[in-house]
């Protein structure tokens, strides 16, 4: 007579591991082969009134999930290998259960990262969802966040701040844009369901001298990758990419500025690419369909980061970046 | 200016990423290599007021976070190669933080598990924490839980019942055993600090046909080995190893033999052995300094495992384990 936990495994997360590896979800542990190649290790977790809303639909939980560690992956130039998934919750509830379960298969096929195992607890508390992703690269081919240097070009992927604004129109304020059903629903597309640029993993592990991906805010990610490489940067607003409804938004009400380069859950890649490689890889985004754009440029120093405006002047910031303490 | 989060891992964390894979955690990923080998992954969560108690001192939840994980790897044959952790907390306090990364610390250092990555996350519910840990076998050499075969020997490490008797005294009721310090203390030791059996890993690879390690309770843990290997087994009570404190307690309430074999936590290894490699697995175990014990046998059939008194009747169980849900 199988028990709760392995009935909701059998029901919700089998048909989720496909790989070998993963033995059915029936043993104590899945194997990861490597063929040779390094294997990259990512680990995100997120929880229940911190990371998403307790409204939020499950399908886009998992998918905020999973696609956060794949991020990072990318971020790395690492090709997405498989995953391990912890889920605390309060309860088991098909309707919950089912459109996460749904939701996290259709992405682990879309990514090419299939689930290879999990534990499934109970907890009184909030509902929290850790995942453990694997990526390949080849032998000594990790892409460091601490290898930028002087001259090399700041360049990110996608658009900037909109996530922070879909938060923001979530928690009941959109700014100017008022009922606009299609703008809403891009920012909080994008606070909900990020879109982990998997497809420049090689684009990165091929040019950039260094990457990360962009979860806590572009100006205080921007200070890590200075802090790590011992340099710093210098960002020109005006090239930050933004988004239709973001534009709109920053044009009603100009001191949102702040927020977009300070606020979290990008999930768009920060890299730094030295100047002769810039057209290699733009080409191989642009075959990727994936839009890069040219923000700033590192240089020698220790300071922060600065954020100039058009005029030249530097923009002062209250703070850099989120932090969960 | 690091980030509290930053702080955080630099002061707490840092000192355990020993491997050049954790790439100093100064990364958003690590490096895990194989060397040819397959790499066994095992991932397991515990809860404060679920797995573990809101006042267990800190030092002994890092030690059973990771020890569980720790356990799984022996059972299947698995050398530790390293671990990633999730840790969330309603705050960071100082005295909870500084024991548990300390003993996290030593049990990565005795182990051969060194700490690879992470993720701090902030909760308003209990803490968690969530580890996902590697470890190496040669190519297809994992010891998998669904091949057994009938005649196997039922063969478990140490001994049964103990920690589900020190969780009951943590609860405030100690039975027989009263005030008897010595006695308290090695059943509550058993339920806050599991031993894990690394040590017997390579007795396992080596000659065990079946293996997995008993989490939820033996009856139950087994009846999951059986139903995976299409088979059934008998177990002989008077043959389940105890401890002293367990004897005692047992003499004065026969009632809790049943609470012994379906308790959770005991994290031993239960291997199916067959008969011809006994003698080399026990000379194996004996030379790791791990007791090993015969309880059964593995035999055709495909009902739940029987347990057997002393007179050969079938003693019935209510429940043969724990589940969350």
């Amino acid at each position: 007579m199988p028990s709760g936990e392995d009935d909701l495994i059998a029901r919700y997360f089998k048909p989720l591991a496909t790989a070998p590896g993963a033995l059915g979800l029936t043993d104590d542990a899945a194997i990861l082969q490597a063929g040779g190649d390094d294997i990259v290790v990512t680990v995100d977790a997120v929880v229940e009134g911190v990371h998403f809303l307790p409204d939020d639909p499950s399908d886009t939980v998992a998918r905020k999930a999973l696609r956060v560690n794949l991020s990072d992956l990318a971020a790395k130039g690492a090709e997405p290998a498989g995953f391990v998934l912890t889920l605390a919750l309060r309860e088991v509830s098909e309707a919950w259960l089912a459109p996460f379960a749904r939701a996290l298969g259709e992405d682990a096929h879309q990514f090419g990262c299939p689930l290879l195992g999990g534990d499934t607890v109970s907890t009184p508390g909030p509902a929290m969802i850790s995942i453990t992703a694997f990526g390949l690269v080849p032998p000594g081919r990790i892409v460091r966040r601490g290898s930028a240097t002087p001259g090399d070009l700041v360049v990110v992927s996608g658009t900037i701040g909109d996530a922070v604004l879909g938060l923001s129109i979530l928690k009941g304020d959109a700014g100017p844009l008022g009922y606009d059903a299609e703008a809403r629903e891009v920012l909080t597309g994008r606070y909900r369901v990020p879109q982990p640029r998997i497809a420049l993993a090689g684009a990165v592990r091929g040019h950039a001298a260094a990457a990360m991906d962009i979860s806590d805010g572009l100006m205080g990610d921007l200070a890590k990758m200075c802090r790590a490489s011992g340099v710093s940067a210098v960002v020109d607003v005006a090239a930050i990419p933004l988004s239709q409804p973001a534009r709109t938004w920053l044009a009603a009400d100009a001191g949102i500025i702040k927020r977009l380069v300070s606020g979290g859950d990008d999930y768009e890649l920060l890299c730094a690419v030295p100047e002769n490689r810039f057209a290699a890889f733009e080409a191989r985004a642009q075959s990727a369909g994936v839009p890069v754009s040219i923000i700033g440029r590192i240089v020698a120093g220790e300071g922060a980061p600065q954020l100039r405006a058009a005029d030249g002047r530097e923009m002062p910031l209250d703070r850099q970046s989120y932090s969960h303490f």
